[in-house]
């Protein structure tokens, strides 16, 4: 059929095949264009619908329309600067000085088509290959960790990572916990990482641990770098007290508006010192010239008047903590309490992560089962990246996105159960 | 102030620098944030305000939020696949089989976040650093081209660019001519790209052009890429006769939702083969994750139907050629026919492009001095890319675009013409 043999470049080469995060994400496109009800979907990390905030994503359009037209036309029709609009950027840096009396102005924000957008360019700036030959690293203190990093250095093994150690709570719960006794921040570590809550686990790294890597990362003059995703203060998916963070001159902190129930207009942020955030919107004007103005427009007043902070924690983290408690119920209803699984202790994020210990067959394969019986997960093996050896214990983890409607949860762990009782009973 | 020395990476040196488009970009946001009046924006390739154009944009976000507010929740709130949204690629698929005869399918469709994003994904994958050590080179046979390519490549030198022939036409009118005595396409090109119509010239290669380009790369094996974002079918920005080119495997067709009047919409369409399709949306899913849905969803419908075209033709099109008739007419106005200015013959796009021959001060300069009046422009330096010695008529050269209001342009040409009239008189 080609008339052409396609050679890709070692970008090409690196970026162009198959990875977890399309995987992934081609999952959850076919299942959602698939129509409703044939598939379960439980992989993914598309955020619940909620009706509530779909009525003031409805209310906050119709309003622009009707009241603001001029705006909604130059939210359509002009480009913003790269570093993002104005207006939402000073929304952003009122309610970090206001809330939390973080000492940040507009040069501290950059915009970007989404947080995907915001590590590529942040992870390939900071790390990779350096002029001089050498090669540097960003550290995950913790795997497993976010599947959509693992593939995004244009040049190899851009990560370097530790298991962390696994904490068992009861007979069907565990947490991790950073290994700091065998933490090493070596001269090839360019920054560290972590996701809080963490996805794929949930687990919300105590503040004592914060407090650890932030006084390495400093000691080393190296950014630490927090993606709160599914955290403070939007859209607020956690269900423990944590105190957020204070900024500090080596954090990177990125946000994100997708769970605040608005993935289809791709806005992330980022909070850094100035020096970053120069360095990041000029890579952004080169990768994606501008950004989406939609995000931004929409929320930049309930940001600037602190309403989306209140709407999250009393609409957002309810409608999560129902559900999570809902799924958790629906796991031991449903599980054999003989089987050796384990639960991730439920910090936050929309994910439940089951570790079935010893699983012979692994979740690679059981995730394949599953999908021939239209249910959808995401096997452990993906978040486990950055490791100088493999790991058992990433072949016996599963994450399961418990966002969706009670049922659909309630049938897919059933099913789940059903595929487990096969190889276990 | 920094408590870390920031060290960059070669990717981050080489993306996180100045660079033409993000000086370009921040004019452009600076200007429209400063509010009306003030600056005289012939910067930027900010689309004109279509008064018509806007009315159809409010009118389709009011037809979903009234008559399918479940298509519209899930345009906000739900992940497309990093492919695209299935009804949109769908309908781009309906348009060129039907208007074009084009024999594609939804597997030569792929979506971005903007051209932009999809050329930085193209150009790396196809070019750069090869796993054998080799270094392969986007050609691009007409220089000037456009300012947001050149520095797109995350390896040094991505580009080989030859210098047109110029054809004289008239004592103030000139055009661009593809220079193949001279072109070579060298075992190190792996493609060729073009802007079609030219930016930052407004030329449109001519279909023999075309044709010769199309043969020499299928010859080679390696695609030909050509940017529609002013071209035909939309936003249809073109005032000479041309066919559309055929279909064929080797070709790599970009188009672009912004020059509808959509730029804050952030969505680019690539057309290409079926194996580079799956390689783009590869890296797509990488770099942004998934794709803005709003766009797509607005549009959709119109490109399926048709309609767009038909408004390209008779409301998009006209409102560009009157504009361009006008501001054509104010530089022969304020401009002293002694002088031996040029301007490249209009074709389409919304630019003149100005040649200032044996301009002493250069077009740089011009530009700071006319910035320091509040008016705008783009020196003609950036566009000029992949020489392999400097060419004198670069810095003679400068970008107008002339899509704002007749009495902005008049004024900014007025004030382009006295700048000049100190060098000249």
């Amino acid at each position: 059929l080609l008339s052409m043999a396609l050679s890709l470049s070692r970008f090409g080469q690196k970026l162009c095949t198959h990875s977890g995060i399309l995987e992934l994400m081609d999952d959850l496109g076919n299942a959602l264009s698939s129509g409703s009800g044939k598939i379960i979907m439980l992989g993914g990390g598309n955020p619940a619908a909620i009706p509530s905030m779909q009525a003031i994503w409805r209310q906050r359009t119709l309003e622009m329309l009707q009241k603001s037209p001029g705006q909604f036309d130059s939210m359509l029709g002009n480009y913003d600067p790269p570093q993002g609009r104005p207006e939402f950027i000073a929304a952003v840096v009122k309610l970090f000085q206001e809330r939390f009396g973080w000492k940040i102005g507009p040069e501290n924000v950059a915009i970007t088509n989404g947080s995907q957008t915001s590590f590529f360019c942040l992870f390939n700036m900071l790390a990779g290959e350096f002029a001089d030959g050498t090669n540097k690293k960003i550290l995950l203190p913790v795997v497993p960790e976010y599947i959509g990093y693992a593939d995004q250095g244009v040049s190899k093994n851009l990560f370097v990572a530790q298991e962390p150690a696994i904490e068992r709570r009861d007979a069907h719960s565990f947490k991790y916990r950073v290994n700091f006794d065998s933490l090493e921040v070596g001269p090839e570590v360019a920054a560290i990482a972590v996701s809080r809550p963490a996805n794929p686990t949930g687990n919300v790294l105590t503040n004592s641990e914060i407090a650890h890597l932030s006084a390495l990362a400093k000691e080393r003059g190296i950014p630490l770098i927090i993606d709160n995703a599914y955290g403070h203060p939007f859209p607020g998916i956690i269900f423990s007290e944590i105190v957020p963070p204070l900024w500090e001159d080596h954090l990177i902190l990125t946000f994100s508006l997708s769970k605040i129930g608005l993935p289809g207009v791709r806005t992330g942020i980022v909070i850094a010192n100035s020096e970053i955030i120069r360095c990041l919107y000029a890579a952004n004007a080169i990768v994606s010239l501008a950004n989406g103005n939609i995000g931004q427009a929409l929320v930049a007043p309930l940001l600037a008047s602190g309403e989306l902070v209140t709407i999250c924690q009393t609409c957002i983290n309810p409608f999560y903590a129902e559900k999570a408690h809902h799924a958790l119920a629906c796991v031991k209803k449903s599980f054999d309490p003989a089987w050796p699984y384990f639960l991730h202790k439920c910090e936050g994020s929309p994910f439940l992560w089951l570790w079935l210990e010893g699983l012979a067959c692994g979740t690679y394969e059981l995730y394949q089962r599953l999908k021939a019986r239209n249910v959808l997960v995401v096997p452990g093996k993906y978040f486990f990246y950055g490791l100088s050896e493999p790991w058992d214990h990433a072949n016996q983890c599963l994450r399961i996105n418990y966002s969706q409607p009670e049922s659909t949860v309630s049938a897919g762990i059933k099913i789940i159960a059903e595929e487990l009782a096969k190889v276990w009973t």
